[in-house]
């Protein structure tokens, strides 16, 4: 079981005992960037075992993309700055499934919500669902919170800084502590103390602060407790049946990467509504033939 | 331009005279149940010319299903009952792209919503976003309104209505008028009457009335007047472009069932937004790298 | 029973056959309007028998003015236009009960909402709840709909007008028209005509278009069918039980406005509760007490 | 300055040197136990100088109650037991000012919301609001998290823990630490144990676990930072308007509890949305008329 295939890919480089490698029969693979490092592998030939990319099962970022991440993000902003939502204006940059968590979290705990895309088709998605949607030189000037969950690069830069408002606070929850430049941010600055514990404060050369939360890297995991347990039993539950499924049919299998077989997914969904008590209909012979059979019914 | 396929049906059939379809040089399609149907006659090689899927443009399907089926269904509703939605059970039959419309805005409204379904993944994501899921047997014997919404026959039957409430009033939205069991709801019934333009009350054995809108068809056609222009718009737009596209590329294509070309669905958003009037940012060339180029920020 | 204390003012007045005001015990007043009225009367000594202030009952005004207006104003401006209330910015003037049941209502069905007030407390409660606040010659440059709930004069007027963009729709939903000053938008326009039923279409001089719903006349009883009667119950079931309660105390009544007495407003309460089916606690023993007890607990 | 009145009470007292008493001009009270406890002391004429209730200004407990309460228990929640709200069946008990913003808040992080209330009238705007409203005892079958906030003692008790799920999280964040019946629930329990800091885990006689925060004591306080620094501001600035006005007014004030002036109330508002940077309206001199004169419009 890997996360970011790092594991991977030292069994597979040059220093690695080769014995090791011949031992593994077959692998699992947690995140979006593992399964990207993955099939750059096996698309290139050097892929040595099939792996199955757990992340991709839709129990598995469904969930926890947009509830897991949508609370933690806000939860860890809460602990790191005690901030009352009700009433803030927030800007969510980027509007992909951990950016709808947040977007959603932060309106049902009463703030103005502003959304920013470069996809037109998302940008329209934030507007229909009823938020504002702004580009970020615009947005940041109404901002008391600014979240980036692009994926990108450089979301935040220096002319976002200047147009800040003083008191701002800035934080990231996106994969990597790239999408805001805070080498930028320290060139503006003139000072740089701890406010809190986990939030840093910058004093720009005109006397404005704004408030960066820890360091730029992924809030949850910087000042919160990442992903609530029940988010994570979904994917730990794909991760145990697909090792059992991978088990069994390693010999039918390529060394490529393979997504969650639908029963998997299905099977941990049925599991997890268990849990919750909550029982569902099921199809009756009649509706699953009308299903089978588009002549009936026009 | 086709809705249903049925011209096309016609077009070929034997009846038809087969000089008209030599005209045709290829057409587009605006439901899911045109597109199924045009498919078949493709995959069986009738199909004389190509025909691009309108429907399956992500600006036609996200926008039509969630925000116009979900407005509009209940505009239908209070239009024909009046009916005050703010303290009501509403049970939404289908968490597919239009329940989950209908279930947003009946909570927007302040009705305290359930949701059945058939699909533990859909189930899941209905548990998550705050709505009680419930087999139907249990969700009517609490509910004020029901609309079914799932695309499959007598989703409401016999046994459904026997446990209803006193006063339940029962709509459907789905496309077909077959997915409440009219036939059974008669069988039960000893008396049948209007009660408002639009409302059949049902009265069964036992005194219970039963309140029917629009003879079970879609609702937001039957009792209001279907998709508001806003949304509309964007399939007329990718109708007109997909024609244009047809026509330019004729040579090109083979007769079969085409998605709606990328540029076209995108071009659609973004003519969306400018008529909201609304900006949106664009990736710095720093931004485009970096998304092309997965080695950096780990 | 009477309605804005026409029939009272009627009746008290030199035209009136006095053997007719001799013969009234009683009576009750349903609206806020005829409250004030029927005060100023009592006041000046010149009302000749007791009236209950059935308007002001919490049964009344709480449900009436937040749900009834608050759904019921949308659903005429939905039937008006067949405006798609998702991803349309909605312009709220006034934070009273009724401007809250219409801001909650637009924003549950997808509105992006800005509210106007002149209130400083009602404003902050705005901001905490979640809406952007702005001054109203800023808010109608951003406005696809406005509607006015003020229970002010000229709410909307020349400047406004003026402001707003291109194809905004106005309501007002405040008890009279009022709140937009039609004359000086008469004034603006070089044309004006008939949209669609209950809309009228402003062109002003730089051929901007301005509609207007329901002659700015209340919204909900122009366009639609006024309040749904789950609210309505209510203020009648206050009717009858204070027709009763006047009728048995008229003895130990003077001739002024009383409040409905607290155990109606109760029964009412109650009464709507059971209508719903709806069962809820009561107090222990060790609960009562403790409550009238303070040295406990602390 | 007092919170609680318990400085007042000891200055009051016979073992306090009265000339400690003598020295003190006038005073304020932050909260609405102290408040309740001076009016008694003014009543029964003990109270030897003026007193002003900061607590009952609206800027303070609409704000401190609602936005505070509701942001700030959740917050104690997540922090102490970091389970995820969304999909959550979370019973409120008590639907007063903070429970409704518990309630808005737990159902805007996706909970499913169960309120219980011993009032008609308020269980009834729960109801409204779209919220389920079950008796206790019912509502504890489904709830995986209960909160109570009434201000009244043993709200959860014997036949309540009985009922519960397993696995079923119980947190208080009413004003003392009663709510909860503790004993009872220690001696239905066969074992006791710490699942988390701030977490007692209770192991009943068959065997169920129920999971209590923070000793049953305000959770907000027991595991988070109490109420944010921004609802907290209104408090203060109240306190230091009122302590300037006793100070220039104690000559005309007798020796009672007196409300916050209306004027310090709106300039807190005020001065509150100025931090915002947000801009309001102002009523025209044609505006302000019309308030004044009833004739008009009608």
């Amino acid at each position: 079981m890997d996360d970011g295939a790092d594991l991977v890919s030292r069994l597979h480089s040059e220093e690695a005992n080769p014995a090791l490698l011949e031992q593994v029969v077959a692998g699992t693979e947690e995140t979006t960037t593992g399964v990207i490092r993955l099939k750059s592998m096996a698309t290139e030939g050097v892929l040595k075992y099939p792996i199955i990319a757990v992340n991709d099962a839709r129990t598995k970022h469904f969930f926890d993309n947009r509830y897991g991440t949508g609370q933690s993000t806000l939860d860890g902003i809460i602990r790191a700055t005690n901030l009352l939502i009700a009433g803030t204006t927030v800007v969510v940059a980027g509007y992909g499934w951990c950016g709808r968590g947040v977007a959603n979290r932060a309106r049902g705990l009463g703030a103005n919500v502003i959304v920013t895309e470069v996809i037109p088709l998302k940008a329209l998605e934030a507007v229909m669902d009823g938020f504002r949607v702004l580009p970020m030189q615009k947005a940041v000037q109404e901002a008391g919170l600014v979240i980036t969950l692009t994926g990108d690069i450089h979301v935040l830069r220096q002319e976002h800084f200047k147009a800040m408002k003083d008191g701002a606070i800035i934080a990231n929850s996106g994969h990597f502590n790239v999408e805001i430049d805070i080498p930028a941010l320290e060139k503006l600055s003139v000072d740089k103390g701890k406010a809190r514990p986990y939030v840093e404060v910058y004093t720009l050369g005109d006397g404005k602060k704004l408030y960066l939360i820890g360091e730029g890297r992924l809030v949850n995991l910087a000042a919160a407790e990442g992903h609530p347990a029940s988010v994570m039993d979904m994917s730990f539950a794909n991760q145990a049946l697909c090792l059992e499924y991978i088990a069994q049919n390693r010999d039918n299998l390529e060394n490529r990467v393979y997504d969650v077989p639908e029963s998997i997914d299905e099977t941990v969904a049925q599991l997890k509504l268990e849990a919750f008590g909550i029982e569902i209909d099921t199809l009756t012979a009649e509706q699953e033939k009308y299903l089978n059979s588009w002549e009936m019914g026009t």
